[in-house]
């Protein structure tokens, strides 16, 4: 049993997909989420940027007394991972491994899609990940630059010619090339995950980067022996980098709840 | 005469703009130029954040030894203007007075739009600034979230359903509402001037807030004497707070020509 709470980290709102699934998988968990508001979008930006944006997130997280760090984050997964987690003393979950675990499980056809940021189809991870576990499977990868702005802007309904036409755009030569498996690699994608199954098909299995991150962060608290025991409900802090009430109002649409209360601002450039 | 250079800032990219305006007005001057490409977009940041990431953009810029300081930024123009030009020794030039002033004289109907970020809508600057100029007029104003993330990814081109769906949604209100005049906000819209100009149609003239500026800079120099004289083409140094090449990339479909070797990278968080 471990009552320290888990931190959990993203460039702005997406990871906050991570925080509902392990508050769906973990109830009794505390949890401190670190949004960086204030330089959000971190998916167009260059490696060494990355590296140092993702240094001071976990050095901001490790000024509370953590057990674990997950990051909700696909972007910093898949460029920042290897540097993060060979610098941390407590264990570092990312997006990327868990992805690409459940992605080769779930291909028959061994043709999975993969969308994610610019840096994070720049940076090959998945392909590397996945032909570590199966190097029969072919990976199809695609960089979306535009969906996280429309998450962003609430553009997520079907129907919504914006955002099925640029969905469509990007989405077109992998559903030419047959995928079976498409990895939602952005922590935002599954907000439209309607929209794009709807494209690819039913028959395409969509994998959620952020929930197998979570899922794969619960599986290790668990057999490390390593989680908060039988408490009703955890709590949740927010803490983010521009204002809170930006934050407030966005994070209702990815939490169906309000967590006004429980936000507040920092500057992590102190970090 | 003032051999000095021109400093010339923005979140990103669209400032380069201006320092298009001012160069074709100011062929001789020297031209310090930075983009917070690290940072970009700044237009949906609180008002608190912009104007600490504007002070940071202006305390680099004030390293070089400059005789005037261009805000080629729709958002830090109407959110932080009168705050860095208080605490400013040199003269600083915003968008919002040198634009509404143009929009004011362009009008026959008394009726302007105004499209902008939501920082600068939010702001209420151009409303307050016109008012001033002549208090018949009317400001019909929009803010344009997806803009920027449109022609930061290339999508300008009339005929593109995505940049014409979005373009016409926000501009519907402004047309119906019959205006005659429409101020570009935002130093990036300019590249979709030719999408927004066939929705508004040949009659509503478009007033480019960062050509406006630059024009009144270059009025400001002219005036108090302070032009480099004769000479026959400055220089142009650029800064950015992300990767060298992201920026050389881009910078060449605002400039139309290579700049690649005149970029350096800095830390803006030191400043």
């Amino acid at each position: 049993m471990d009552q320290r709470p888990i931190g959990v980290f993203d460039s702005g709102l997406g990871g906050l997909t991570a925080v509902a699934e392990l508050t769906r998988l973990l109830p009794g968990e505390d949890i401190i989420y670190f949004g960086d508001t204030g330089r959000v979008p971190y998916g167009g930006r260059s490696r060494e940027t990355l590296l140092k944006y993702a240094r001071q997130d976990v050095a901001f997280l490790r000024t509370f007394d953590l057990k674990a760090i997950v990051i909700a984050c696909g972007t910093v997964s898949t460029t920042a991972m290897e540097e993060l987690a060979a610098e941390s003393p407590i264990p570092i979950v990312g997006v990327v491994e868990p992805a690409a675990r459940q992605a080769a499980q779930c291909t028959k056809n061994g043709k999975i899609g993969l969308i994610g940021t610019q840096a994070s189809i720049r940076s090959r991870a998945y392909e590397r990940c996945i032909a570590r576990i199966n190097p029969e499977v072919q990976v199809l990868a695609q960089a979306c630059p535009l969906l996280v702005p429309l998450v962003e802007n609430g553009r997520i309904h079907p129907g919504d010619v914006v955002v099925e036409t640029v969905c469509a755009e990007y989405l077109q030569p992998l559903r030419e090339a047959g995928v079976d498996t498409l990895v939602l690699g952005c922590t935002h994608y599954p907000l439209l995950a309607s929209v794009i199954g709807r494209f690819m098909g039913p028959e395409v299995a969509l994998v959620s980067a952020g929930a197998e991150g979570a899922r794969a962060a619960a599986g290790l608290l668990r057999t490390s022996g390593a989680l908060a025991g039988d408490r009703t409900a955890g709590h949740c802090r927010y803490f983010v980098s521009d204002s809170v009430s930006g934050f407030s109002q966005l994070a209702s649409l990815f939490l169906q709840r309000d967590v006004s209360a429980a936000v507040t601002q920092i500057d992590i450039s102190l970090y």
